[in-house]
Formats: C-alpha cells, sequence, structure tokens
C-alpha cells in the first residue's frame, strides 16, 4: 500500500525499512535532512513537506506518524490535517497518551479523517523485524490498515483494541507491566549476587531463558546483558522512563484500582535516580532524634 | 541411562515419562500403588522398596528424588542412605528449601555420596517434553550427569549453579521474580478492566503475547487462561503459595536487599486471602474515630 511515513527516529525508520522490504511504496518526511536521505537510500521516497506529501497520494490517503509524543504530534496533525480529505487515515504510532489521542480523534474527525491511535511495542528489532501493534480508534480504518499492519508485525501480534485511545491505553499499561516485570527481574539478581553463592549471572540468566516459567523476551534481553559483562559494570543503575509508568499508575489512581508492584517499580525509578534521597535523609535524622542513633555524616 | 526414580506425584510421573521417551532404564518407586502401577504402564520398573531399588542398581547408582519438600525428602533419605555406596549419586529434584539441601550435602557426604540439589521449573508440561533445571552440589556428580539432565529439558535450560544450595537457592529466587511478574500482569489486566474502554482481554493478551516487549511464557497462559473463560469467572482470586516467594522475601532479608516488588506480590497474596483484612478494619476505625467517617457495619 503507499503510505505516507512521517518521523524517522530510530522506530520510525525501522518500520519504513519493513515496509519497503514487503514491497510497500514509501513516503517519508523528517525535520532530519540527514534522516531523510537514509530513508531515500534504502528506497522510500523523500518529500520536502508535509503538503508536497499529502499532494502525492490520492484521497483516503494513508498517514502514518511516528514522532515523539507530546507537541510534535500536535504540530504535525496541525500541519497536515487542513489538507487532508474525509476519508483519509491518519495513524499516531507513537508512544502518545490516550487522552490526547481521544481529543485528537476528535480534531480529525471534523476533518473526516479517520484517526487511528497505535501503540507499537517490540523495541527496534520489532520495529524492523516484526512488531506488536494495538489499535485504537475507527474500526473502518483499522480493516482498511490491516494488510499493511500486518506487515509490520509479527504473526498474531495486532489487534483492534477499542475506541480511540483504546490502543495507546492499551500500551501504557502494556510498559506499566513491563516496569513491574522488570523491577521483579531485578530484584531477582539482587537477592543472587548478594547470596553466599557464587552465582555466574549468564548462566543463571541463560537457563532461566530456556524452559522456566519465568522465560520471555525481557529474560533474552538480561542474558544480552550479562553477555557484554556479567557485573554490568558499564553503565549505573540510574533508570530513566519515558512516562508510560506514570500514566499507567495515574490511570490506576483514577480507576481506584490498587497497583502495588507497577507502583513500586515506578517509585524504584524515582529512587534510583537520585544519590541523596530526601525522606531516607527525613528517616536517618529522626533515629538519631528519638533514639540518638548515629548516622552518616555529610561531607560539606 | 539406568536410573532409581521415588516420587511420582503430577511432576514426577511426567519426567519419568520423558526419561523412557528418551531410552532411559528407570526404576520407580512411590507410596501410591496406582500411580506405580501408572508409571509401570508407560515402561517403567515398579519396586517394592527403596531397599530393592538400591540392591537392582549398580553402585555408583543415580537416584533422584521427586518428593514433596519438607519431610519426605529427609524420610527418603533417611531410608536411602544406608543402603547407599560412596560414589552414588542421589538428586532432590523438588522444591526444597535450599538450606536443607546444604544440610542434606552434609548428611548423604558422610556416606560418601554425592548429593545434588535441582531445582525444577517449566510445570507440567516441562516436566513432560523438557524442562528447566538449575543444578547446585558436587560439580562431579553434575558432570556424570549431564547426559540425563540434557534429555530432561530443553537446548539450553539446564546449568551448574554452584555449591550444594545453589540449585534450590536459584530456582527459589526464579519463583520470587514469578511472583512479582504474575503480580504484574494482574495489575495490568485490573487496569484494564476498569477503564473507560471494554477491553476483550484475549485479544490483549493474544496480541500482547506476540511480538510485545513483555511476551513470553506467562503471557501464553495468561492466554490460555482467557481463552477458558474472559472474565475468569471460573475461579476465585485466592492465591495459594508453596513458600518460595516467602523464602525468596526471607533471603532479601537476611542480605538486607531491597525487594519492594516481590514483597508486594507476595503480601497482596497473604491479602488475597482474607475476606475481611485486619489491618483494613483498623484503617476503617481509625477514620471513623478522628474524622467520625462512616464505615460499612458487618452483619452479625
Amino acid at each position: 500500500m503507499k503510505t505516507g511515513f512521517i518521523g524517522l527516529g530510530k522506530m520510525g525508520m525501522n518500520m519504513v525499512a519493513g515496509l519497503l522490504d514487503h514491497g510497500h511504496e514509501v513516503l517519508v518526511y523528517d525535520l532530519s535532512q540527514s534522516n531523510m536521505e537514509e530513508a531515500a537510500g534504502i528506497g522510500a521516497r523523500a518529500v520536502d513537506s508535509l503538503s508536497t506529501m499529502v499532494s502525492q497520494l490520492e484521497p483516503r490517503r494513508i498517514l502514518w506518524m511516528m514522532v515523539p509524543a507530546g507537541k510534535p504530534v500536535d504540530t504535525t496533525m496541525d500541519a497536515l490535517l487542513p489538507h487532508l480529505s474525509a476519508g483519509d487515515i491518519l495513524v499516531d504510532g507513537g508512544n502518545s497518551n490516550y487522552r490526547d489521542s481521544v481529543r485528537r480523534a476528535r480534531d480529525a474527525a471534523r476533518y473526516g479523517v479517520l484517526f487511528l491511535d497505535i501503540g507499537t511495542s517490540g523495541g527496534l528489532e520489532g520495529a524492523r523485524h516484526g512488531a506488536c501493534m494495538m489499535a485504537g480508534g475507527s474500526r473502518e480504518a483499522y480493516e482498511q490498515l490491516e494488510p499493511l499492519i500486518r506487515d509490520m508485525c509479527v504473526d498474531g501480534g495486532y489487534g483492534y483494541m477499542g475506541a480511540s485511545g483504546a490502543g495507546h491505553f492499551a500500551k501504557m499499561v502494556h510498559n506499566g507491566v513491563e516496569y513491574g516485570m522488570m523491577q521483579a527481574i531485578g530484584e531477582g539478581f539482587d537477592i543472587l549476587d548478594s547470596s553466599q553463592f557464587e552465582f555466574d549471572h549468564r548462566e543463571v540468566a541463560r537457563v532461566w531463558s530456556n524452559g522456566s516459567v519465568i522465560r520471555g523476551w525481557l529474560m533474552e534481553l538480561v542474558c544480552r546483558a550479562f553477555e557484554k559483562d556479567g557485573r554490568l559494570d558499564y553503565l549505573s543503575g540510574e533508570i530513566a522512563d519515558s512516562g508510560e509508568g506514570k500514566w499507567t499508575l495515574e490511570a490506576a489512581l483514577e480507576e481506584e484500582v490498587s497497583a502495588p508492584v507497577i507502583a513500586a517499580a515506578l517509585f524504584r525509578r524515582y529512587r534510583s535516580r537520585s544519590d541523596d534521597n530526601f525522606s531516607d535523609k527525613v528517616v536517618a535524622a529522626l533515629r538519631h532524634e528519638f533514639g540518638g542513633h548515629g548516622f552518616s555524616s555529610k561531607e560539606v
């Protein structure tokens, strides 16, 4: 299918490569000229503006955005929508907040444009060789796009999740679950590492990746990390986040659902970023005040 | 290899069937006559006592126990050890506490018997068609047994973890990680279920099982459960445990390792079993006492 693809970051570039592999005709646009050249080098057709892209696609156009969540999506849509026609399909394949997707579907509907929010999982490898996609929004648009989505995903790795926002909501919760699973794995290796035994983490991760109950892609990625260095000395334990665990917890709060594991995993990430945590200082100070317990002095 | 296999519960029976598939000669013993008959029916040789089993194996014997953790292991070992010879290998393939395995290895050593603690994962399917095994104890015994272990496991799904106890310690931590991962998955579906959307949990689980970051065996098992009933109305949310999550947390406490996710997952299990929780009652009573907030009366 002929598709306009906007956003050639790491995920977008890999998805374009996958689409080209499957014989689709892909027009690409990105703010970075060098990304456009790279995409052109593998067979995509680079266009110089979003309006050019629209003009080179026939109505019932397909436009796929893979731009950073937040303002870039709105900016892109503001630039695109006036040029689009009723019946065109606009996809946000990024990590947008589902509330934004609900709003954007309404904005698109004013132009008669069918909007799909498609959460994408599977990392860079998935983007290149078969991802996992959760779609929300117009079912009609989803069905029209299914051949394209099928070519971008692994077998069975895509589905229609429901009304506008449902795709990004499902992806958000997926990431919340991911935080919890990752933290559980981290704690397990910490307990192994501090034990009386001398575990070779590479060996443990390899064995756990094959035939165990906790086998899966995350465990395979742990293997890969330990293969680089069994002690992970090449990185620090500061854990960043891209917001979806936080949104998952916000959703849990709104729904009044108890989610202690996802909460603990998110809060461990916050704690991981501070060398000298204020709540820890308050507790250390209190121990000193009531019990005269010592504390570690801070060097000034 | 000729092997004496003790314990024909669900796991043991499946493992015996797997060994027979691979052409091994298996002598079996179990307290249940009908289990013995079942094993004999698939080609194992049933013996009437542990001493008979020992007498029908040549020295450098291999004996594999697959009996419930705790007293049954000690009882079996007490009955076996006096009949064994130096150089015989005794395996505990069950879910024993690693501390017991350290002690039992010492007990076995008094007879010159090489003891292996082998944690087994992969559920009943793994036991039948290829499990995951974590071995601790005598490395010499492990190497001798490797051809047998290889036939019981999936490719890459077994390894030597270290000194006596390390096998069961690794299996224990595996289960702790499993608790955390399962709870994260549970919370995710709870948040989906309480959302403004109408998710089909079967669809979500199917999509998440294919190509997503959180794909793996647990997600496939969620699929299977939802295929029976998308609302899981065939069961209650009371979650039992077989002790290994608790042991993992005990190890974390002993090592002073922070493991909030595994702790939260275990405590959710405890909470899941009480209809009317005392800490919840205390908090509800306090809200009433200080703020005059209402409470739900208990019908007497």
